[in-house]
């Protein structure tokens, strides 16, 4: 079958590999639709990050580089292994792409997120990059009628746009603002709508990307490069500025917009993972008793994810800049999102059958 | 009567002024004990901070400079002020120094801290390093005949330590790790372990302050200057490390400490204000899903703090480092809180009645 595969940085392959084999305890996917996500990106120009090149990943049945991609997928269940009682040959699913030990300190805490040999699939195990892929059964997520498979690979990312809204305990009718318009942060600005936002607002200093996030419906895109965006949230929300700042942009500056931008007893959630450290007066923070949340990933929040898109209350074809086959997802898709038009694109999908 | 007056930096006096009468809807109270706090330190070496001396604060009945300082007090009600009927002649009581407005957004919304014109006894209103004071009774709280005018004097400073544990969300057995033993960080030690938390931690880089720590019961005092305080914490803990690190001490290197210290998905906790920045990188505070809480003073914790202290649960004789009469104030509480020997003392608590 077809696949991509990661050898080394900036060395990513379509080739030929067999078609994997179902165990015990796993289900095999017909896959329809991949995205491209930042993290891959990431990989491919920075890599190996998540990618083991010199020693296993602990989980059994993981991969070493040369490694299939993908984990935004949905797909058509073709075959499933020995004990696999929830899921039958037929079913429409997703993938989550997480694999926690379900034996660890913080696994035993319902924490999986901090599982200590958490597995993440597309770098330590066979992806959706690929014709077919084998997954533990505990990863496969049905998926309802109403929900097409190109929407459903959007079920990944919003989980952690909804686990990152989860987390920052989003109250009812609270002033929300999103740093960064990117994937996550435009999903982010769904979900938080979706879990009960009041009015939200954008942080973006790309002009390209202000459209996607006004066509969202948010009520003003501010530019920090452009206005002293503190100032502006307090112009536009009667000196209150934002109960909930979610920061999906990464650079520190947007740390210190964060600050800037959220109110007295507000609560910034870090999204994005942040490369450099930034110099950040932590008493300003302390002053008005604000919080700063981490969010990475999900836990359980795929069937949230899956409701918000099988309702139509997130909607992501604004979002979906291209669909491309797997032999053009080197050039059309990697070289693509690391080129110098790159910020022209949001979430570039993927399929084998194109 | 005999008060101590703040003028201006270092420029603090004791001197005879008039005794203040009571309004309507307010409380007299006699004097018994009022601790000195590292806030009227900060006043006393680098303020105007919280003292108003070209503006007068929003709160009627507010006083610009010189003002009449303390903050931490326990006293007899003498006299109650017309349409106050929660409060009696001759109830033994402490005093909220914190008074809210109760009518913008953030009070509407429970939100005392983060009240826009939050005025605070000892700085902007006569406080209780005084023979008496006056208050509005919605800042007098009865104590139990239990508890001694002495220990009821830390009513003020244990309510911010149980803010902080109570904002942290501290749940049954958590490990916790305070930096900083001084008043707060030794009063969070024990709140923390009144509210439910297991093994109890100190971080502490002064030696002569390991002794009060270790007869509170904490598991070690760890020296981040001799070892690796991240280590030292991972060989206490089986790897661990602590669920919940207080940051009670104020330095940059504190708050790289307790990013140190706290385990996959802890929680840091700034309770101390910390007057510079700190080069912090936030890309390590995400990679395990931690959060940083920041606990400014208390709203609604001084019945707990009554309570914990009233029953025995919180121990504070350990902390008691001198008791001074009012004519002593400057020379054995101020200048010694600030000269050399400062770190031998811990609290000091002033009564006008010696």
């Amino acid at each position: 079958m077809r696949v991509l595969r990661w050898h080394g940085q900036k060395d990513i392959r379509v080739e030929e590999v067999p078609e994997p084999q179902v165990g015990p305890g796993q289900v095999k996917v017909k896959v329809k639709w991949c995205g491209i996500c930042g993290t891959d990106i990431h990989e491919y120009e920075a890599g190996p990050l998540l990618v083991k090149v010199t020693k296993p990943h602990p989980l059994p049945g993981s991969k070493m580089a040369p490694v299939i991609m993908g984990h935004e997928l949905s797909g058509d269940v073709t075959e499933v292994g020995e004990g696999v009682t929830n899921i039958n040959v037929g079913d429409r699913v997703v993938v989550r792409p997480t694999i926690p030990c379900y034996n660890c300190y913080y696994c035993k805490r319902s924490q999986y997120v901090q599982c200590t040999s958490l597995g993440t699939i597309g770098y330590i195990w066979d992806g959706g990059f690929a014709e077919y892929m084998v997954a533990p059964s505990d990863t496969i997520y049905k998926i309802p009628d109403s929900l097409s498979y190109e929407v459903a690979s959007f079920v990944e990312p919003l989980a952690c746009a909804v686990h990152a809204v989860r987390r920052a305990k989003l109250f009812p009718g609270a002033t929300v603002a999103v740093i960064g318009t990117g994937p996550i942060g435009l999903l982010t600005i769904e979900a938080a709508r979706t879990m009960g936002a009041g009015k939200v607002f954008a942080l973006e200093t790309l002009p390209a990307r202000y459209q996607v996030a006004q066509k969202l419906g948010v009520e003003a895109v501010i530019n920090p490069l452009e206005v002293d965006a503190g100032k502006e949230m307090a112009k536009l929300t009667d000196g209150l500025r934002a109960d909930f700042v979610f920061e999906c942009a990464g650079p520190p500056a947007a740390m210190l917009s964060a600050l800037k931008v959220s109110g007295r007893g507000g609560t910034i959630v870090e999204v994005g993972q942040m490369v450099e450290p930034c110099q950040f007066p932590f008493g300003t923070l302390w002053m008005h008793e604000k919080t700063i949340i981490t969010s990475q990933g999900y836990t359980d929040e795929f069937p949230a994810a899956i409701a918000f898109l099988a309702d139509g209350r997130v909607s992501v074809a604004p979002l979906i800049t291209a669909k491309i086959g797997l032999d053009d997802v080197i050039k059309q898709g990697f070289e693509a999102l690391t080129g110098e038009e790159r910020y022209n694109h949001i979430k570039i999908l993927v399929s084998p059958e194109l």
